[in-house]
């Protein structure tokens, strides 16, 4: 039987999704808490790797088990064997068929900025930072020259294991919570796929531009470049939330992890 | 010279506000802070002592000093020396006859309740928890009863310092954010002055009544028994937060830190 978890995890405390040696990432911790309440070894695929510092609202993964359990005990079970910053939100059967990266047909991430002349702190390692004012308009209008379907050479990490650097960027929703010099601002990126450091190396560059450093139209330039020497340096993982990828409704998923006609709605976390 | 500071902190890593021997505290970082950073000795008074993982948006101290700098430089240059989660918001110069704790005109305390058959993870240490959904209208009769002042000695912990169990609770504010099986609830409280652990057990009523366990009527009984024996245990620290005292405009103190007529809104954290 194959199913799907659906996952939440603050990644301060994690060197990444990925298993290492280590054992300090969330996969050796969600397989040692599946492999505890099934008795038996598992392992896991999950749909988007997220880095050292990474959170996830929903990260999705997907076993195979011989184990029979009703979905509530999977979630419950596993629940008591994971540390305090992460938990299993749902278990579904799905069919065989069902692959967590091969069928995801969009990703989507936010990233939370503070601005603010005084560092975080209460929210250490959950938001990014800015001590300068940003500028709405022209953030959003180097957003609009980055959708559609681009090599993003400009913007991968050169560990990048991605077959291809073109990627189908579907959305950038840029958004100002709070008045005055003290606010929070919310990037919300939608695409197929994304490329390794992908949206901190387009923060890096967004907050160039709204700081007044560089015109919006210089973010064609480093897209145009293909090369990583042109664009900004990576920005800070903290602020950085995996939202989930976005299935097709025929798996049966979970209303937050299915693709609606016209993309599902974003609240802000959680 | 006599200065006022906002402070805000994640207390989750420190044994409350108070200085201990441990050194574990947020009172020992932000004093070690101040003394490094002006080179003399500096002791503080606070507004409201936090327990051991209780957070605040903005508590106030404040402490005398022969030390001449510019406002900004205090605030920037004791965060150099301060943990990452804790800041200085703000520094002012404040008369003599200001007293961060005598002067408070009122108090007001934030919890942060998620309601989900999940307990937390993204959020843990942040958020208190429910796993039973909560029926906002009988917590809102209840508190209904808990508004005026009242001897709260039922809602008192036993190691309480006040010198009396009086205390003017002018309001109670219970907010539902989401909809759906999954929400958080935004518990507003705001009194002249509050006992030890008052809001924590106030909490553990106000929830039982919400689960149904209890009438909204039963809050009477408890506080009219004024025996911590009959109130609900103390509720977790983990989504407490202090939003922080208010004084008289004459202080000349940011906003946020003065008491308006009407009473300052406020936007939930942070």
């Amino acid at each position: 039987m194959r199913l799907a978890l659906g996952i939440r995890y603050n990644g301060q405390a994690y060197e990444g999704w990925q298993s290492q040696r280590s054992g300090r990432t969330v996969q050796d911790k969600l397989e040692a808490a599946l492999t505890k309440f099934a008795a038996q070894p598992i392992g896991t695929l999950c749909a988007g790797r997220t880095d050292a510092g990474v959170h996830a609202l929903m990260q999705v993964v997907h076993f195979d088990t011989t184990v029979e359990r009703e979905p509530f005990s999977w979630m419950r079970g596993t629940n008591r064997f994971l540390p305090d910053d992460i938990a299993v939100q749902w278990a579904q059967p799905v069919p065989d068929e069902f692959h967590c990266r091969a069928s995801a047909l969009a990703r989507r991430y936010l990233y939370v900025l503070s601005q603010s002349p005084v560092r975080p702190s209460l929210d250490t390692g959950r938001v990014g930072w800015s001590m300068h004012a940003l500028d709405g308009d022209a953030m959003r209008a180097a957003a609009a020259l980055l959708v559609g379907r681009h090599d993003f050479s400009s913007f991968r990490a050169s560990a990048c294991q991605a077959r291809s650097p073109v990627k189908d960027l579907r959305r950038i929703e840029i958004t100002r919570v709070g008045d005055g010099e003290r606010c929070r601002w919310h990037f919300e990126f939608e695409a197929d796929a994304f490329l390794h450091h992908m949206i901190r190396n387009l923060m890096g560059c967004l907050v160039r531009i709204g700081r007044g450093d560089e015109r919006p139209e210089w973010i064609s330039e480093v897209l145009e470049a293909r090369s990583r020497k042109v664009a900004a340096p990576t920005f800070s993982a903290d602020g950085l939330y995996f939202l989930g990828p976005l299935y097709d409704a025929k798996w049966g998923l979970p209303a937050e992890a299915t693709l609606q006609a016209g993309g599902a709605p974003y609240d802000g976390p959680p």
